[in-house]
């Protein structure tokens, strides 16, 4: 019989901690919805009352199945739990679980917060009492557990049991600098729970900055506690948390994991564990690491010839787990077979069907390979991918050509004497023969600029002629820039999402050490891509 | 008495499995002196013959104090081991070690090589023999070791059997598929010493295909292994291999570790270990994950508000290690997380200093926060920080004021009918009461145009009056950008790095719809910040 395993995520709470990461209410509403499909146990929103951001999160949240929990602190010393405004911000913000960290290390009862040892114990008891009393599941994270039980074990274990005994369903044993090895936090966990505390109600957080908050996870696991907490990516103060997306795959797939324990996640949702972590670095327009476990693109990517011959006679020589189960892919050098008919699937759910065998197929591959290393990035941009698919197979149609292009941006005073920015794009293109200059400038409705790709983007989409019916309904509704290379020789990769009428949403890429010019590109891919959707390749060949 | 660990390095050779890295014989050189530097015992240079680098890096190698090692594989069948032209290639290297893989799982032996078992035993021992008789020191890697004895364990020990009774001084087990776990790596460890593998002659190599690698080494010291094999940065083919940067300060600085073992790394050489990671990545054009344990640039990064000011009570509260033993900074970056004492620290580590309870303080945190919800990021942009503070405490000085400036990309045909792009930039400054106009194109002395952002950073950058000879060794080295809201009211951040002749390097920010504009903003803090710290605002204020 499988033991219940509990998770619970951070990414939004400790995640937030990171180093340059500053989440808006969008962001975290798309990051909650993902992690609630997932099927993680609890979902740590952040702190009400801390800063705006997460008091309006609160406010906005959308119903969740995961338990949705408020971060806080036990209350202050020298006023009742009930009278402690930071904590009433925290139940204000009513969701079902709250989780408050208290300091359980007498080194930190005394240095930093400059109270008594018995009044902090107090403090957690009175504040986790307030918390169920007003109907909440609470959750206690011991904060430094693991220095402190170092330092004075009976101490930190008169915490814990306050919070035991106040109703906390969780005691969460928190590694807060991250410097306790795994074997010393399975050894702790083991005395803990020989002290009284059931580890059915323990938890562990730990930090990576040794570079084994996974490990960590998993002793404490195999030690009795029964909760995980972690982030996303492992995101997170410092060096981050635990790293969820490396954990859910082993919990779920791997021994003793896979037979001892049950989740709440499924395995068709694993199987999304990959898509979720280029999410959440999309959200921080990162580029996704290729060596992360599991999901990287180089996590199942066999470079030496040794292991790729291997592979194709059997993948489980080099394989611990088969891709496909977290959603990722096998990745073995593109001239073989192998990468010929992904290309075929690829392109057959396009709507572009190649023989195979077809000479074009090597040619395409060959194209790919040459851009990427330029800096495109064919598997965001499918659109553009589509396109130069098109191209090769001799299946594209020039519905339109560009001669040239001018844009400016200007800065300067204007007739009120106030500093102001613009725009201007001149687009000159050659439709059906015909040449046709359009000018537009980068001013919203609200008479502020937009800049230099909004009003190229609508000098572009001015005048097209015939086609320009078809592309009315087309906006741009993302844009996304990175530098590929760092230092002077950068090249920016400009990623564009467009949109239609119709309910379509595709990308495109541009590629350029010039960024106007990379939009430039982007944007033209967008324009065309829909024009071979709509008007047909077929139809324009009847002409 | 502590024992000898033995550390073993392979980013020449499995380091180089990483999809995207290919040495040169130069930066091989330099690899390879950066870790003799650090004390590591053995280094594994690569496989002579099998490609024209490693064959070279082989015959220029400059002596070392480690003892440098040639990998290669046991002699195929049906051949002996003086005749096998494969391994005489190794051999021809004159190393004195040679480290040889060889099977130990009985499904690859048949599987993949397709030899009997007892075959491929006597491979083994014949090849270790060879090498042993050749006056080598020999390393046997037992290539998936962890599955094979989990198959079939006699099997597997008789392979190790037969490299330990040919001579072998290290039997290397080798979790090929990184799919074994902490736990079972020290399990299995334990039952092979009980077979008659003496520990003291047990190596351990992992890879980080759950993010246990580390901890997987860790775990099998502990079990009795005593060397491990490991990369800078935890290169390597996959997800990578265990990560030595992480490995040493925890060997040398945590216990267990600390106290029990000796390794060849000085205290010396460990406090190099930040620099040596970061000499890595800049061989490989790579921009340094800031959340590397011990060396990454946020890992001893306080963000949270409550950490920050313990921090400045006591730096052991949020530090596990202090970061100058790994040759690493604290940091407490600037964020609307932070309170009064943690902007103070950091003024002061700027060089201002501001009495405590300042009123200029306060509103300093409150113009932070209110640009940072316009999208600015004052974590990562230290520069624009300090001149945002030193205007809200009256300590800035107006260098030059910029009137305007204007900035034109355009594409379109050039006399040979080609396709091209340019963009030139005009600014106007006015410096000590006179008007200048400068103008600069965007095309790099190969003729390449490197876009607006280059063209105006030239311009402003081109004729500042009296304080044109201080910015002349500024330089342009990063450039990022970033949306900040998805949709059409993006907002552009852009954070630039600069660098001057003094081997200073900084960040700043500017933030704007238009993405050239937000670029000059961050190029002017960046002009504004080299003349604040280089002409001073004291002797400013004082003419």
């Amino acid at each position: 019989m499988a033991e219940r395993l509990y998770l619970y995520d951070t990414t939004l709470r400790d995640g937030q901690q990171t180093q340059g990461v500053q989440f808006s209410v969008a962001e975290k509403q798309k990051i909650a919805a993902a992690l609630d499909d997932l099927g993680l146990d609890y979902i740590e929103g952040g702190w009400p009352g801390a800063n705006p951001t997460d008091s309006a999160f609160f406010e906005e949240a959308k119903p969740t199945r995961a338990t949705m929990t408020a971060f806080g602190m036990t209350k202050r010393a020298g006023r009742s739990a009930e009278n402690d405004d930071v904590l009433a911000g925290v139940l204000n913000a009513r969701t079902p679980a709250v989780c408050l960290v208290g300091k359980t290390h007498d080194f930190h009862v005394t240095a930093a917060l400059g109270i008594g040892l018995e009044e902090n114990v107090e403090n957690i008891s009175a504040s986790v009492a307030h918390c169920v009393a007003q109907g909440r599941e609470a959750l206690f994270d011991a904060e430094h557990f693991f220095d402190g039980y170092a330092a004075n074990p009976d101490y930190a274990l008169e915490c814990l049991v306050a919070a035991r005994d106040a109703g906390a369903r969780w005691i969460v044993l928190c590694d807060t600098n991250g410097g306790t090895l795994p074997d010393r936090i399975a050894q702790v966990i083991r005395e803990v729970i020989a002290a009284g505390i059931p580890g059915e109600r323990l938890g562990i957080h730990t930090h990576n900055d040794t570079e084994t908050a996974v490990a960590g996870s998993l002793a404490a696991v195999e030690a009795g506690a029964r909760q995980i907490q972690g982030t996303l990516n492992g995101l997170g103060e410092r060096c981050g948390n635990a790293n969820l997306i490396s954990l859910l795959p082993t919990l779920l797939l791997k021994e003793p994991y896979a037979s001892a324990y049950e989740t709440g996640v499924s395995a068709d949702a694993l199987s999304r564990v990959t898509q979720v972590s280029r999410m959440l670095d999309d959200v921080l327009n990162r580029v996704p690491l290729k060596q992360l476990p599991y999901v990287g693109a180089s996590a199942f990517a066999h470079k030496a010839g040794l292991h790729a011959s291997a592979i194709l006679k059997d993948p489980s020589t080099y394989e611990h787990v088969e891709p496909s189960l977290v959603g990722n892919q096998r990745f073995i050098p593109m001239s073989n077979q192998a990468g010929q008919s992904n290309l075929r699937r690829r392109l057959m759910e396009a709507g572009i069907e190649v023989a195979p065998g077809d000479p074009a197929l090597a040619r395409i591959l060959e194209r790919v390979k040459e851009r990427e290393n330029e800096g495109y990035a064919y598997d965001t941009a499918q659109a553009s991918f589509e396109i130069l698919a098109r191209e090769e197979l001799g299946r594209a149609a020039d519905f339109f050509e560009v001669k040239r292009y001018r844009v400016t941006v200007e800065r300067r005073k204007n007739k009120y004497d106030k500093m102001v920015t613009l725009s201007e794009a001149v687009v000159v293109v050659k439709v059906d023969g015909e040449k046709k200059l359009s000018v537009s400038e980068s001013m919203d409705e609200t008479g502020s600029d937009r800049g230099p790709v909004n009003a190229l983007s609508k000098a572009l989409a001015k005048d097209l002629g015939p086609y320009q019916e078809i592309i009315e309904d087309m906006r741009l509704v993302d844009f996304k820039v990175r530098i590929t290379q760092g230092g002077t020789e950068a090249v920016t990769r400009v990623i564009i999402d467009s949109a239609d009428g119709q309910g379509r949403r595709w990308s495109t890429v541009g590629v350029s050490p010039n960024i106007v010019d990379a939009s430039f590109e982007a944007l033209l891919d967008a324009v065309r891509w829909k024009l071979a959707r709509d008007v047909g390749s077929a139809a324009k060949a009847a002409e």
